[in-house]
């Protein structure tokens, strides 16, 4: 069985073409322009492959409320080209097979779950830190929808004693995104993350409120794996020093078998977003 | 259809007969003393009935891991006598009937999702701030559980640029049951909640601390109502404060059609655990 992947990112978008088990046969990738050229990329490639049904993660914001007349349509971005177009509907009428859309991160958590980190989880986290923070959270093969999708970027954390910058998030100034993210760092210390890895402050303060961004999911959601990817997590140390505030932070209240389990990187390098299109594909298929 | 249901706190058990739509037919209550004491007063009440089901909402620790061999027993509570006491088992071989248990914060969810404040939503939390600080989430019927039940009173939160309180929480000084439970704001200011009613600024602080918790468990779980109950909110101009501090916190980043509809008392009164073990009962008996 063939099954289409589409990860259509705000600055790119990578389809492929993979089997049930996850398994990635051919993949290509272009920049992300207008609705129209884009997708006349992706059936360029698609074209030449026999496909039972395809699966989208899309950057966002976009509506996953089944019962709205604009289901599956980028809603209010940035990106003026695709404000409000109905990418689902498009896909569906061009492809004529089944066609299945989450968001970006929420299907790379389904990828880390069936695929990667979280296989053998019965509930799996996928937390990206990179530009912005955003999570999806798998419990039980099932993507974890409220009545929006969560914004877990959003929350309010507790300010590091040491740090005294105001945030750099426009709607919250200092919630977790505005404490934590790569723009966060680069605007608290005037250069990008990666020309920082000399200072050890740096990462102690990120560490904090990582750990703490991690703290709040684990009372709220208590996921059995949490997996920490992205760019600022490129900076390896992050893992264990995140593992040693978390435990600082919960200080016993809830025990943890083996935190070195429970906070994981990612397993599947720059493809969970794809290879959990594909997931999303397969298992609502079924 | 008669169904038991049985609130078991830690200072009084309540134990009621209803039927499947959640009417408590005869009720009654008694201090928690021993196991064996305490049931063999409930066995009084309910051996004049005959029930088809018992649903228990229970104080904690309690195991809720159904594949452990301890499922059902209460765990390290500083309530000796009832230390690892395995509650469900001994109900079950007591009764002969089917019993179904769950935590007083997650049946009492249950209660209003089910019959109170949430029934029209698809998915409902109910957090209770009284002397410690809970709350449980339902969502397309079922209770949410992830490896732990959620422990959402001890997440981290910001402080209040005007509060110095160092906070309650044994284990947490400063997260949100430290800074925002009856026992924080009895020891913030040394006087008991309702003795407080005049001072403008307890409020103040207050309303800020349950907007941040409600908000970052909007973020994650999203519940389409947010119904609030216990103690420290029978100071009801709270609910209109918590509303306003909320959408400032939100500022506009996630659309919110009307905050007196999401952010709401329960409407079972005192009786939103007991009716929520009745449809613990029901539900999982179908």
């Amino acid at each position: 069985m063939l099954i289409g992947a589409m990860e259509a990112g705000g600055t790119k978008f990578v389809c492929a073409v993979g089997d049930e088990n996850g398994n990635i046969l051919q993949k290509t990738s272009f920049p992300t322009v207008s609705p129209e050229d884009t997708l006349a990329s992706a059936k360029q490639f698609f074209s030449s492959f026999k496909m039972e049904a395809l699966g989208v993660g899309t950057f966002g914001p976009v509506d996953l409320n089944k019962n709205s007349k604009t289901y599956g349509s980028i809603l209010n971005t940035p990106k003026t080209k695709w404000r409000y177009y109905p990418l689902l509907e498009k896909l569906q009428s061009e492809y004529n097979i089944p066609v299945y859309l989450d968001t970006d991160v929420n299907t790379a958590c389904l990828g880390e779950y069936y695929y990667g980190a979280g296989k053998h989880a019965e509930s799996c986290l996928y937390m990206t830190v990179g530009t912005g923070i955003g999570a999806g959270f798998v419990g039980e093969g099932k993507v974890f929808q409220g009545k929006n999708h969560p914004e877990m970027g959003h929350m309010l954390l507790k300010q590091h004693l040491n740090d005294t910058f105001v945030g750099s998030c426009p709607s919250h100034r200092s919630c977790f995104e505005g404490l934590a993210s790569g723009t966060a760092i680069e605007k608290r210390y005037g250069r990008k993350a990666n020309l920082l890895t000399h200072l050890d402050e740096v990462w102690e303060i990120e560490a904090y409120y990582l750990a703490q961004g991690l703290m709040n999911i684990y009372v709220i959601l208590s996921p059995e794996k949490m997996v920490i990817g992205g760019g600022v997590m490129k900076q390896e140390r992050l893992y264990a020093m995140v593992r040693e505030q978390f435990m600082k932070l919960l200080n016993d209240y809830l025990e943890v078998n083996d935190v070195d389990e429970l906070i994981v990187p990612p397993k599947l390098d720059d493809e969970q977003a794809v290879k959990g299109a594909i997931a999303l594909a397969v298992k609502n298929k079924r």
